[in-house]
Formats: structure tokens, C-alpha cells, sequence
């Protein structure tokens, strides 16, 4: 294991985050809050933390890929540590706790909140909380082989470990170009939206940071009663398509920009993702139609942005549907676990997981008919090996594993199965609301002090998919001789 | 596909089914009920329709793995619905979907009821009900294979097909004396715990009603509030005691028959289910002592029985685990997952499936700190295969995904998430009571017709482990040139 690395790329990591305060410093200054001093004092110590851990000289610069998933592991731990600062100083969130639950809440683009009141929260401090989202959506690790000049040819494993779905590939040869282009995308498509939405007639502030919690699938937004405070058809339909396409694996959109649409078309991940969506949105119209709804248009309205802040695990609302018929919040559980596709900033299981057991699926029922027969699993036209396919198996067993762990955990509150288990839904697969007590109209504030460490924990592990952080449990992590 | 032997089986199986009737029709007899002419016209409707099927002949008696599958799966839907005759002709559930129900819930040792006052049944009808459990304990087929003299080497694929686990072995290398000995076992317990029965008090048709419903881990009783209408610690501890038994897997009693206590000791499965239950039972203790329960004791003695009987997925009960408290409920609902042992009667994924699944995860997270070593899974000190571990993946996904759409359409009831969810992991697993308004003080009754289709789906497909009904489905089953 390559310590020194490890504390150098961590240090860097600190750095990046703590110029990443600035533009909330700067709406602090703006808006003339009290936060100006407490900003300046977290970049401080941040930077400061940052600067002491990238002095560590260290004589080789090679990473394995079990360095890759030690520097996503503690990187992201370090960055929500110290996100939580700003809450913390400016006063917002006293308990230290509850300030690392939004912190890691924000980075992880989960967007399940402590707060009970943001609208009384300063501007600052809302830009922040959002920023983080927006942070985390891409990987702020992506983000420092983006801008950096120095990486070199193994930080494919530092991206490997932080890019969301079962195998993430380089767009082009060179890695630092790929995470180039990655931001590119989601630049555009963040801008796009702010543009959009301005347009709906939405303050600036509220633009950036809708669009922040869209681009990232995050969910945090700056009114307490999310996007049905705007009560705007046009801003609901802004936020549907984009919270969709923010679901899509990002590759397709420089694919598109190259006028490669063949790839586009023929891509069966795409296109079991629009199936989803699409049917999800039927069914549910069918069910709320006519009785949660009085009109078709009405429930076509909601369960399309439901559908879309779900599968995507954006977690944004405009309807309460803790008060849905059974089997409408059957279908949005599901998608809750279903996820966006890989290479997005979606969480969940993804849907090329799902696509591929249901594949291996059939070939295990074909297998009865014809024992004899060697049969592959194909995606996109090409086969998977069979290694690939049993990490995926191993890995959807693992999720549910620890799924149901948390779950028994949390459920030491006594506060009754619908809350433990979809809080832990919510945020294992970094949905933001779940049903119950936390619910969209609900929050995390009254869970104890162990729930919320676990929630955090799932939030991580969710959004990392859960080896980088599994890997810091196991002790020949931790040896010495281990380098 | 040999149709030809496959229908000459299932003409078998029936003609066994006739013959099981006898025991019912003499209580029917004895007991001087109206019910003697309806047993024997059910009796005669099955063996006519087992002895036409058994008339068919075929050139060709050899059975490929496919084959197997196909009887176990046509030979259960078969005896299910024959079973069904006694509860309709007697007049005692005149709803033919109900009648069904009743008889899969009983074949497949679910315990799932549709009888709001089992009580006012006549005793012959409790008697039959009851005996469809022990019959399917161990499995009508297996029995078939056990008694007739004919079956040759290739029935090993109708014991596979049968058997749960993920591969059922032969204790001896002759298939029929296998059966054989597994009968025995299963008789032996049976009559042990009757005997056990009648010496705490028990009348000698309830002692064989609960000893049937035991030893195939089933759960019908003959009393409206289940074993707790005895208020007996003896009985209760009996049951306790013989449902763990009826969950260990039966090959390890054919060792200790035979002095082979080194296996017995060694073997991986039965640790990890003895833990389980006895982390189960602390952990309830603990949570509902002094709460629920006002002495440690009263903690234990129903913390014990609710552990044994959902984990064996029995589904007895003497206390209403609806009203304990959360952490509680959510570690029954694990164990009713988790299952018992491949090889018992039990249901569920069976614990070996478990093990091995936590066994492949390790091995995941071991690769990331050594990607170039190669590393095997082992079991009792013998490496697995990589084709069956890829199986059991493959089979925990199914398994999900048959329990995830089996809510969805059970949830447009419009019941709530909870009854939705547990009526499903109470069938699909083999249980019986779920929570909400199907727990242990309720039962199944008000479902819709759909949601009674969909659950007994479950039952079979829960006791038959998926394959074999899932081949129903495919094409290519029922292709004619298949052959």
C-alpha cells in the first residue's frame, strides 16, 4: 500500500476543496451575511490540512488499484469531515453530528437533511450544502484528475473507485482527458439548466442551486417544501427532463457531441432505462388517476417528476407520496433500488446491473433446457466475461446485505419497520426522502445519534459502491508490510 | 421432453395422493362425520385421473435433468389442485381459489390460511389439511421413489429437482435407498414427537396435527390460536425443540445413525444455523425483556419459539410479533429469509446459500488487496465450484426479483406496504403468518383472487426453489420437437 501517495492525493483533495468554499464565501460577501468570517475560517483550516498532507514526499508515484480505493475511501471521508465546517462555524447546524450527516449527505448527492427549516438558513450556507452536491455528483477525485497536470497512467484506479457502475470505461486513451471531458458534460448540462430555468422566471440563487441538486441528483433545495414551492408547470418540466438526463450514462452525451448516434440507439442500457421510466410513469398515472388526482393531466404531472426524482435518485418532490396508493409506492421503492445508469451521477444498483442478472437469469433457465449448450451473456453486442458477471451477482448480494444490516440497526429506534427500512433506502441507494418519519415532508433530525452514523456510513458506501469503504475493515488494509 | 414419462409419473403421484386420502377418510370413519362419502368421492376422482395418466405407455423411460424438473413442477400444481377436492366436496371452504390455496399452503408446508375458525372444521378435514404438510415436507416425489420398486438411475433428477438447497446429495449411492432412509428419518422424528406430545397431555389428534405440521416445518393447527391455545411450557418446548430439529439438514442424522459424529461436528451449515437461532433468541431477549415481557424467562420462552419456528419457516406461533418491538420484527423478518437447512424440510434460501454468498463476498474484497491471486471458496474443507457459486448467486437475484414483483402485484390491493411485503416473504418463503393483516392473529382470507393466485405461485415456487416452474414458462418447454 503506497501511504505516502495515499496522504498526498488526500492533501490535494483538501486543497481542491477548500478553493471550493470561495464561491460560497463570495454569496456571503454578496448578501453581506454574518457567515463571511466562518467561511474564511474553514478554507483556513482545510487548506491548511491540505497543504500539511501534500508536503509528504513520496519517492514513488505508482497506485495500485487497491491505492485507488484507499484514496476514494479516505478522500471522501476527509471531504465530508471538513464540508461540515461551514455548518458547524456559521452557527447553522450546532451539533457536530448533524453537521457531518449534511455534509456527507451533500457530497454523496444523497439529500437527506437534519434541517427542518433551510428557508431560515443563510444564503451562504445554502449555496454551500448545494455545492457539495454538485461536488459529489462527478467525484471531486474525477475532478482533481481533471485539472491536475501531474497524473500519470495509474490514476485510472482512483477513477475506477469512484465512477458509479460495474466496469467505467476511458473515453479516450488518455485518463485525464476522459475526466476532462466528464466535466465538460456536466458543466454544460448544469448551465443549460440554470439558463432554463431563469427563463421559468426563477431567481438566480434558487437557479444555481436547483440546478446544482439536478446536474448531481442530489435533491437539496432552498425551500422547504422542495419544488412544489414554485407551484410552476414549466420549472416541474425543467426538472424532470434534466434530473432524467442526468441519468443517463454521460459517455452517450461526448458520443452524441462526435454524432456517434449509432451508439446512442443501440444502447441497451439506454434503453432499459427509458423502458423503466416510461412504464413506471404508466403505471403510476393508471393508479393516482382519478383518485389521488382528479385529473390525467394532474397525475401525469407528479408521478413523471416522482419517477424521474426517484430513478434517478435525485430525490427531489412535489407530492407527498407517503399518501399514495400501495402499489404506486411499490414502484417508486423499486426504482429507489434500481438506480440511474452507470456512468452517471444517479445512485442505486444501476440499471445495467439489473439488465445483466436478469440476463444471467435466463441463461441459467435456458441452462435446464440445454446443459450441455455454452451459453454468454451479451451486452451491446458484445460478450461480458464470465468475471465481470460474478462481481455484479456478488456484488447485488453484498448491497442487500448490508441493506438489511443498517436496517437492524436502525431499527433499534423502535420507530417502526416503514421508517428503518426505507431510511435506510433512501440513503444506501443516495435518494434523499423515504417514507414515514422521513418521508418528503419528514427528515433525518430526530434519529439518534448511532442512525445517523449508519445512515452516513450507507450514504458513503452507496455512493462509492461499497468495496472502497469495505476495504478500510479489512486488517491486511491496515499492515504495515502490506506496500 | 420424454411427455409421455412425465405423464405416467404424475399418474403415480396421484394414485400415492388416493391413497394418502385413507388415513382422513378413516378419522372420517371413526369419528362418525358427514365428511366419509366426500372423502371417498375425492379418493376415487384422484385415483381415476392417476390411473388413466398411469396407462400411458412409453417407449422410453430415461429422464434428462429437464424432464425431472417438469414432473416435480406439473406433479405439484397436480397434487395441489386434487387436494383441493376433500376441502370443496366437504362443503368445508366452498371457494374453489380458496380450496387451492388452502391445499398448496399445505403441500408446500407454508402454513398460510384462508380459515378464519379452523375450530369449527370437521376433524377429518383438520386431519387431511394437516396431512398434505407432512406429505410435502419431504416431498411427494421423493415418496414415489422411496415405495415403488420400477424407478431407475435417471430419477435422480426428479430427487434433484425436489430436494431444497443448492445440491441435494445421495447418501447412499442408490437413489431409491436414499428415499428411503430419508423416510425413515422423517418418520422417526415424527413419531418421536408424537409420542412427546401425548406424554405432556395432548390429545392423540392434536399430538399427530402439530407433530405433522413440525416435522415438515408446515404450521396448520387445530386450534384457532395456534400452539399458544395449549398455554403449556412442556409443549411449547417440545415444538421449540422439534421444529430446529426439522430444520437441520437430514443427511447429518444419517451420520450420527451411523456413528459419524466427525461430520456432524465439521459440518459449516449446522454452525452457522445454530448461531443464527441462538444470536436470534439473545438478541430478542434482550430487546423485548423487561418490555414486552415482564420476566426473562417469559423473554425467552417466546423469543425461543417465534426464532425456531420462523427460521425453520414453520410458522407456529404463541406470541403476536406484530405488536413486539421494531428491531425485534426486523430480525424474524431476516430469518424468514435466511431459512433453514438444504436438505430439512424447512424453507427459505437455506442457510448453506447464505454462507456461501457471505463466502463469496470475502473473497471479493480479498481481491482487491490481491488482484493476481487465485482464490477458492470452500465448504466442510472442500472447494465449491465456480459454476455453483455462480448458481447461488444467480439464485439469491431471482429469488429478489420473483419477491419484488410478487409485491407489486399483490400491493394493488391497496393494503399497505406492510401486508403487501409480508404476504409475500411469508408465502414465497414457506412461513405462513406474515404482519399486518395477514400476522399471526390474522389471516389470508380477505385477499383478492389475484393476490391468492400470485401468493400460491409464491408457495410452490418458494418450495420447488424457482427452476422448475420457472422452465412452465419458457418456450421451448412446451415446444413439440423437443423431445
Amino acid at each position: 500500500m503506497n501511504y505516502r501517495m495515499i496522504a498526498k492525493s488526500i492533501g490535494t483533495v483538501l486543497c481542491i476543496e477548500a478553493a471550493c468554499m470561495l464561491p460560497s464565501l463570495l454569496v456571503a460577501f454578496i448578501c453581506r451575511e454574518a457567515t463571511t468570517v466562518p467561511f474564511i475560517v474553514s478554507m483556513l483550516i482545510t487548506a491548511v490540512a491540505g497543504l500539511a498532507l501534500l508536503s509528504i514526499k513520496s519517492p514513488i508515484s505508482r497506485l495500485y488499484s487497491r491505492d485507488g480505493f484507499a484514496i476514494v475511501a479516505l478522500g471522501w471521508i476527509h471531504i465530508s469531515v471538513f464540508g461540515a465546517l461551514p455548518f458547524i462555524l456559521c452557527g447553522s447546524i450546532p451539533s457536530v453530528i448533524d453537521a457531518f450527516f449534511e455534509s456527507v449527505s451533500g457530497f454523496s448527492t444523497t439529500g437527506a437533511s437534519i434541517l427542518e427549516n433551510v428557508e431560515a438558513l443563510p444564503k451562504s450556507i445554502l449555496f454551500w450544502r448545494s455545492f457539495t452536491h454538485w461536488m459529489g455528483g462527478m467525484g471531486v477525485l474525477i475532478l482533481m484528475i481533471a485539472i491536475l497536470p501531474s497524473v500519470n497512467a495509474s490514476t485510472i484506479n482512483i477513477m475506477k473507485a469512484e465512477s458509479p457502475g460495474p466496469s467505467p470505461g476511458k473515453i479516450v486513451p488518455k485518463i485525464s482527458e476522459t475526466a476532462k471531458i466528464l466535466y465538460t458534460i456536466y458543466i454544460v448540462l448544469t448551465v443549460i439548466q440554470v439558463v432554463l430555468l431563469l427563463a421559468g422566471g426563477m431567481p438566480l440563487f434558487d437557479a444555481l442551486i436547483h440546478a446544482f441538486g439536478t446536474a448531481s441528483t442530489g435533491g437539496f433545495s432552498s425551500k422547504n417544501t422542495s419544488v412544489a414551492a414554485y407551484g410552476s408547470v414549466y420549472i416541474e418540466t425543467v426538472i424532470t427532463i434534466f434530473m432524467f438526463l442526468c441519468g443517463v450514462n454521460f459517455t452517450l452525451y461526448y458520443m452524441v457531441s462526435k454524432r456517434n448516434f449509432k451508439t446512442l440507439l443501440r444502447d441497451e442500457e439506454l434503453r432499459f432505462y427509458i423502458g423503466i421510466v416510461f412504464t413506471a410513469i404508466i403505471l403510476i398515472v393508471l393508479n393516482t388517476g382519478g383518485t389521488v388526482y382528479r385529473t390525467i393531466g394532474e397525475s401525469i404531472r407528479y408521478a413523471a417528476f416522482q419517477v424521474s426524482s426517484v430513478i434517478t435518485t435525485t430525490g427531489y418532490s412535489t407530492a407527498d407520496f407517503s399518501i399514495w396508493p400501495t402499489f404506486s409506492q411499490v414502484i417508486l421503492i423499486l426504482l429507489m433500488f434500481i438506480g440511474a445508469s452507470a456512468g452517471s451521477t444517479g445512485g442505486g444498483l444501476k440499471c445495467i446491473r439489473i439488465l445483466l442478472l436478469a440476463k444471467i437469469i435466463k441463461r441459467e433457465i435456458a441452462k435446464i433446457n440445454h446443459p450441455s449448450a455454452v451459453q454468454t451473456v451479451k451486452i451491446n453486442g458484445r460478450i461480458v466475461d464470465e468475471e465481470t458477471l460474478s462481481g455484479i451477482m456478488a456484488f447485488f448480494f453484498f448491497w442487500m446485505l448490508i441493506f438489511a444490516l443498517s436496517v437492524l440497526i436502525v431499527s433499534l429506534e423502535g420507530k417502526g419497520l416503514i421508517t428503518s427500512t426505507t431510511a435506510v433506502i433512501a440513503t444506501l441507494n443516495n435518494i434523499g426522502p423515504g417514507l414515514g418519519s422521513v418521508g418528503p415532508m419528514g427528515n433525518f433530525a430526530d434519529l439518534s445519534v448511532l442512525s445517523k452514523l449508519v445512515l452516513s456510513v450507507c450514504m458513503i458506501v452507496g455512493r462509492l459502491e461499497i468495496y472502497p469503504i469495505m476495504l478500510l475493515f479489512t486488517p491486511s488494509f491496515w499492515k504495515r508490510g502490506n506496500i
